[in-house]
């Protein structure tokens, strides 16, 4: 008996072969996979490999009834899961009586969108990875699929390796969270922490990356920050129940930053990460992708390389810290089948009643607000053709705008020709900020305009 | 309409209150909590305080029916909560029909049991902060639990803020786990961590966290590795679904770490922890709790002051960690109300099949195998009267038992008189330390026994 909601003319018992020789098959929980690239390959080798771990942990086992790819005739398919129906037309697996969760890998928001309502309206339970997806349109999906009394499970969109769906979910539902700042892409920690270990600059390390496939060869997505803005919006979401859109989330990626930056930084007791964050203030919900300076001290400075991380401070709990590979097709493959147990477990035990991961949004005290209103201390760092009285000239700009300099900063051996210098500002907002800096913009001894990056304090 | 067991004779209507006007009530899920201790007093105050965010995130209000203690009429109840019975009889809390949940925060495995029985009996479900009784009993209470079609959580029984239940029951249940480490007493973290920070002894410490409350009047529990121990017999058998009798655990405490100790150990760019490990070998599952020296370049090694932190290495997600508060009232108390809002849910959603989260251990691979057959590199420190050939004689102790050594250190400036040396060996059998240890007990220079910690290589 299959919970599936058959269509008229479907014949799910026309094939012929005698169910009856796998005792198992009869209670277990179908699975279609559509999209067999790395993560895909990677969820179906722990299907196959795992299977006994999950059979005992569920109570029962799950069977990979059906497999999509363009490409599946070239798709090597684990020998532990039989013969699963191969096709490349992903309806025959959102179609098939047997497959009652649809695992949508194929990324995008065009054809992961029609998967996903096809199997909304079959009745069917969704598990997906797409990140992209469901940050422009995971509350509208979530409220469908209530509406469908359908599971929907999305821990594999973010972090892969790390949890951090089932914690804001649930390990930490009870708390009321004030902000949470996230390592969330794996390619700009990697570049990040090459530059600082080895004093390489920008371009060489991106090659690098790019050589030893740690970097798509269109780099953009990664290094602007577009991707880690997807992530930020969803788990935003998440943890604020807002309804978050990912272009109105400030974003700034890594490009500028130089082996220089971190030499200042370190003198600060500082280093440089592609910060995500997210922070309650009196005024509203603040969100930002951009370089920042945290302390060294801090746990989040020990993320290193393509690991991802997410600190969480909530108001009850206090802080707490997650941390784990952000990619890769295993880590986020065990994202995928953790959720499909998940939902295979709702769907045995019969449990349509479910709320969105969005409904607390209701209470409105999140609203974003624009970045601008952002108070922090700032490192700012300047090229200039040297002449006499620049200090001055940009100490008057910051004093314009009533901001004051903490420190000015010169590393002693730089060649004097190109003189990378730092000043550093108390708090202030990001206005006035904005402002000092349009007001230097006209000061012809710039190279090129500041680098203002915010000293993160809260951590 | 409640889903509770009435006996004959209940009259859960007899109460003239008209229940009409309390509109959100008729569909809220009833807690009742026993024991007002820290834990209770801090859930008490989430449950009050974030029950719009609560009640949005469920779909469905918590109530809170009724609260225990021995002292019960000095406990101030938030305001917000209502007027719940009140009462010294935990027996009036599992018997009151509206009560659907029984938080249980006495604590010990005596009273404690009978209440969670006496739930199960009643169909009631059981959210409990228990370690003991969960790391002693668990595996036979789940089973009752099924058996009675109640649910049970337990998430503050280990590392109150951090989420680490959801992370093994959902998060990554679809891994399967080689390796756990964790940092699960906050005392001797503390403890630990002030006496590298500052030098100061041990007992020094210890006092001074009594005095602030920070240690029990009688430290054991915490100092020699009992509370420890029980935390990981419970997240071993999580992870490894195995039954874990805590005594079969390897456990020291920290009595004997000296400031020398972090001195030696930062010299081999390690530091000192109290270790919780379950580590697979190809022989069966080791589990030991003992001061240990890591690497400091390793995530773990950042973890200071009272909190804990878990570190996971599976087969396919490779390595995760969680880290935040061990305990305090609000973060364990967001332990409890996430606990009572996963199990609200399921009550609501009429759910009542589900598997011990032990249940995998019917795969025996993780049988646990007697510290003796520990392999490490360890690190032996020893305090002698100073005379020559000592080394010699310790180096035919070791040789004896074909122990080769790694290095020997002495700190300068250490008065000749009492002279604590190290002697780090390659890696080597417990079995072969301990008999070398033996040879050594004869040895009359020595001033006290050599003390012998792993050097764990393998985080």
């Amino acid at each position: 008996m299959h919970p599936v909601n058959l269509e008229p003319g479907d014949q799910p018992f026309a094939d012929a072969t005698p169910r009856a020789v796998q005792p198992l098959a009869a209670q277990s929980v179908g699975v279609g996979v559509i999209g067999l690239g790395n993560v895909g390959s990677g969820t179906l080798a722990i299907l196959a490999e795992n299977a006994d771990q999950i059979a005992l942990k569920l109570g029962f086992p799950l069977r990979v009834e059906a497999v999509c790819s363009r490409s599946v005739a070239d798709k090597q398919i684990p020998a532990a899961l039989g013969s699963p129906v191969r096709t490349t037309n992903w309806r025959e697996v959102v179609d098939h009586p047997d497959v009652q969760i649809v695992v949508e890998l194929v990324g995008g928001t065009t054809v992961a969108r029609e998967i996903i309502e096809a199997a909304a309206a079959r009745g069917k339970s969704v598990v997906t990875a797409n990140k992209e997806l469901m940050a422009l349109s995971g509350a509208d999906l979530w409220d469908s699929a209530i509406a469908a009394r359908i599971n929907m499970a999305m821990e594999a969109s973010v972090a892969g390796g790390i949890p951090i769906h089932a914690v804001l979910r649930e390990g930490i539902s009870g708390d009321r969270i004030n902000t949470l700042y996230g390592i969330l892409n794996g390619t700009c920690n990697y570049i990040l922490t090459e530059i600082e270990r080895r004093g390489a600059g920008f371009d060489s390390v991106l090659r690098e990356a790019q050589e030893a496939g740690y970097a798509e060869a269109d780099p953009s997505a990664d290094v602007d920050g577009f991707d880690a803005r997807s992530k930020l919006a969803i788990l935003a979401a998440l943890a604020f129940g807002e309804r978050i859109v990912p272009a109105d989330i400030y974003t700034e990626g890594i490009r500028r930053i130089t082996p220089i930056d971190f030499g200042y930084a370190h003198m600060l007791r500082h280093t440089i990460r592609l910060i995500c964050a997210a922070r309650q203030t009196p005024d509203g919900l603040l969100l930002s992708v951009r370089p920042s300076l945290i302390p060294q001290s801090t746990i989040l400075a020990g993320v290193r390389g393509a690991y991802n991380a997410v600190w969480v401070r909530g108001k009850y709990g206090a802080d707490t810290f997650y941390y784990g590979r952000g990619a890769g097709p295993h880590p986020t493959g065990v994202a995928v089948v953790s959720d499909l147990m998940r939902v295979a477990r709702e769907i045995r035990s019969g449990s349509p009643e479910r709320v969105s991961p969005f409904a607390h949004a209701r209470l409105g005290e999140y609203l974003p607000i624009p970045i601008s209103l952002n108070r922090a201390a700032y490192y700012l760092r300047f090229r200039v053709k040297d002449r006499p009285g620049i200090i001055a000239q940009l100490a008057a700009a910051l004093a314009a705008e009533s901001i004051s300099i903490e420190g000015v900063l010169q590393l002693p051996d730089e060649d004097a020709s190109d003189l990378p210098f730092v000043i550093t500002v108390e708090p202030t907002t990001e206005q006035a900020l904005r402002d000092a800096l349009a007001r230097m913009a006209k000061m012809e001894f710039l190279i090129e305009p500041p680098l203002a990056m915010p000293i993160e304090a809260s951590l």
